[in-house]
């Protein structure tokens, strides 16, 4: 029966038996973190042989016969850039490749656009009014980089075929002041949500208003696949070159979560006449990204093949902790109806929406009893969840035993946070009670 | 006899016996680059063990417990950052590594100065008229910066206690658009100079008009000693905070030139006022630098004295090397007059002052008898050398067979090239005979 169907004496019958079970909980002081989309050590085990990969070779010589431990190589190492070229479906030599994080990339380019501009036009620290469209619930460190450059960011709802582009079309092409869009286009954090074939064709024919608009293409679960059902992703890059837009997309992804999160290798990749202005950047800033780490990558993943046959380890630790986060919420809650889950193919999240109103009581119940979720609203811009609803639940890196116990603590406290909503809506208080 | 002196007939004769050895060497058909300060393979061979030092450890742990493989620890481990104190004379938790490039770092400097502003201005994209302090001769990457950025650079003449602090302190007085100021504080590119204690010390109580006037400090080769007489730099942080001018300087060293120049360690330092600034900005950009490579170089290193034992193997492959190139100028140039050079005690780099207005012939006379110097004018602005008589030596990267010929051919260049300045300047030609 549903939650909301309920006589205010069961809902009442059912908040103190989900209280009893909370405050169980929380004699036993558990402590757990679910905040972060961390590997968890087991898979970081799975890429020992980077480690061992240099030793292999007792020459640190790449293709081009320089030695890899002395400066040069600005864009990186050509097998490096081949295996992403794979992973990012554009052309090996219209990559730069980083270092550890493609975080900083993303950065790296906001700023390009803000002190030297994109497209030939002013440098975006010259125009007034700046805007980004920020497809939400997305990904909190996008955010936080525009932010930290003072764009009005704009949330756009996310669809099941990703954001909506009726939307993002209409802003695009109104408003020059509308100067980027982030995008996780393939099991999107924290959606799970797979942009659709005509999605991504909707992006590569946008027409912005301004010449400078770039989409933030972070493609960074393009190969971490958790079940027998995997998604695709049209190539954007190619739907661009169709329509001659090109210059529109900046792609991102990075071996974080396929080798080691703060030791792995980052890529950009771009148009030839984008990499053209950003090479300029990337050759006054470094001599050269970390070759030793992409040399030790090359010997360890080979290529394209050896990174799937890798995913494949992921996928058998990961598989497990995401059926057991989807099964719990399944048998706690859905009878109930009170709250909404995704069942991803792929990527590093579970989204659950609660009723509105009721994350930001779940996630601090939690947090009382020593589970630590991503705080609430962190998936919006500004960390505002206008429905106060969403709740990302990233179930890699607890061990399953661990994870098993915040589930059930986790589905008790939305059950909790609904009874109170719904007793409250009804003008009867259970709060003090607790 | 100096050359000034002679008759033109004796010169002229000079001239042919220079051209005669010149046209030698071309037949020779040399591939020789001294451009760029690059270690050889035998100094990259010293920090082999960096590459070994994971596997004395079978766990990842960092002090805080954390696995080193995974996310987090922005500003990095502390073991790494201890290690920098010593080299940077500034406290370890006012410390921020980076990956592999200091001049990423600077450049990030530079960069938040434009985009987000230093000591609460105006970030420097809303100012205009923007001027960079550039000793001269000096590092052509960091003027690469600042040219990048847009900057007027002025060129500050280096003496032999560092730059002329007259100028710096007028210019920083009166002209609030002034904002930085490059140095490379000990042994210096190129000049190999060490800022003496009053130098040091003046920096330490500049008086700028402009409030986010930053001195960018790299400390690139505060180890790098080549001789039983080593120079001691006076610790800047610790002058300024005598003076309270500690928010000032920005510090900069790395392992580039310890370990492996691609695969080092970077460091930025600051005042707490500035690392608070920094702090978001690096929050925002990455989760973390590479923290696998930071325990590997602690584990090779140790400490403070690993470092200094590992550079005394530096100074012994590096040490004959110097010494060859000033013995072959001394030898070769010193009689004659039509040269000064330095004799440095550390650093990377020899630095060649011919005749006014050779520079650039030597360079193009060296290259079409195949060995490459760095680019006459580099080591100015703009590569503007006013003089055209400044040449940058890097006797590093050469096995010591190559760069004897090497420097054999540069002094048969340089006196071509002044015997063809001194005919030129009376009137008389000498490149037809060429």
């Amino acid at each position: 029966m549903k939650l909301a169907a309920m006589k205010t004496e069961e809902i009442r019958a059912l908040y103190e038996e989900a209280k009893e079970q909370y405050e169980a909980f929380e004699q036993r002081g558990l402590t757990l973190n679910m905040a972060r989309g961390k590997p968890c050590a087991k898979q970081l085990d799975l890429a020992l042989g980077v480690l061992e990969a240099l030793h292999a070779r007792s020459e640190f010589a790449n293709s081009n016969g320089d030695d890899c431990r002395n400066y040069g190589v600005w864009n990186g190492l050509p097998e490096m850039r081949e295996i992403f070229s794979h992973m990012m479906g554009v052309p090996a030599d219209q990559i730069i490749l980083g270092n550890n994080s493609s975080l900083q990339m993303m950065f790296d380019c906001v700023s390009q656009g803000f002190t030297h501009g994109f497209g030939g036009c002013e440098p975006w620290s010259r125009q007034k009014r700046l805007k980004f469209l920020c497809p939400s619930p997305g990904y909190d460190r996008h955010f936080a980089i525009t932010e930290y450059f003072g764009f009005e960011m704009i949330p756009v709802p996310m669809l099941k075929t990703g954001p909506d582009m009726d939307l993002i079309e209409r802003l695009v092409k109104e408003d020059e002041s509308v100067k980027g869009c982030w995008c996780v286009p393939k099991y999107s954090n924290p959606t799970g949500v797979t942009y659709s074939d005509e999605t991504v064709r909707r992006f590569a024919s946008l027409k912005p208003a301004a010449k400078d608009f770039r989409i933030f293409w972070d493609n960074a679960y393009s190969v971490h696949d958790l079940t027998d059902t995997p998604e695709t992703l049209l190539n954007l890059y190619e739907e661009c070159l169709k329509n001659g837009t090109e210059d529109l997309p900046l792609f991102f992804a990075s071996t974080s979560k396929i080798s080691f999160p703060g030791a792995g290798v980052a890529a950009l990749a771009a148009s030839k006449g984008n990499i053209e202005g950003l090479h300029k950047r990337f050759n006054v800033q470094t001599i050269g990204p970390d070759k030793l780490n992409q040399l030790r990558h090359i010997l360890f993943l080979h290529d394209i093949e050896g990174v799937h046959e890798l995913m494949q380890g992921h996928r058998e630790i990961l598989e497990p902790k995401f059926r057991l986060v989807v099964s719990t919420l399944r048998e706690s809650l859905e009878e109930l109806g009170i709250a909404r889950w995704s069942d991803p193919n792929g990527g590093y999240f579970v989204n659950l929406d609660v009723m509105n109103g009721c994350a930001k009581r779940v996630v601090s119940l939690c947090k009382q009893a020593g589970v630590i979720l991503t705080d609430a609203g962190a998936t919006y811009p500004y960390g505002l969840d206008p429905n106060d609803s969403n709740i990302r639940i990233a179930p890699s890196f607890p061990p399953i035993e661990e994870l098993r116990e915040a589930m059930v603590l986790l589905c008790v406290c939305v059950r909790m946070a609904a009874c109170e909503k719904l007793l409250s809506d009804r003008g009867v208080s259970s709060r003090e009670t607790l």
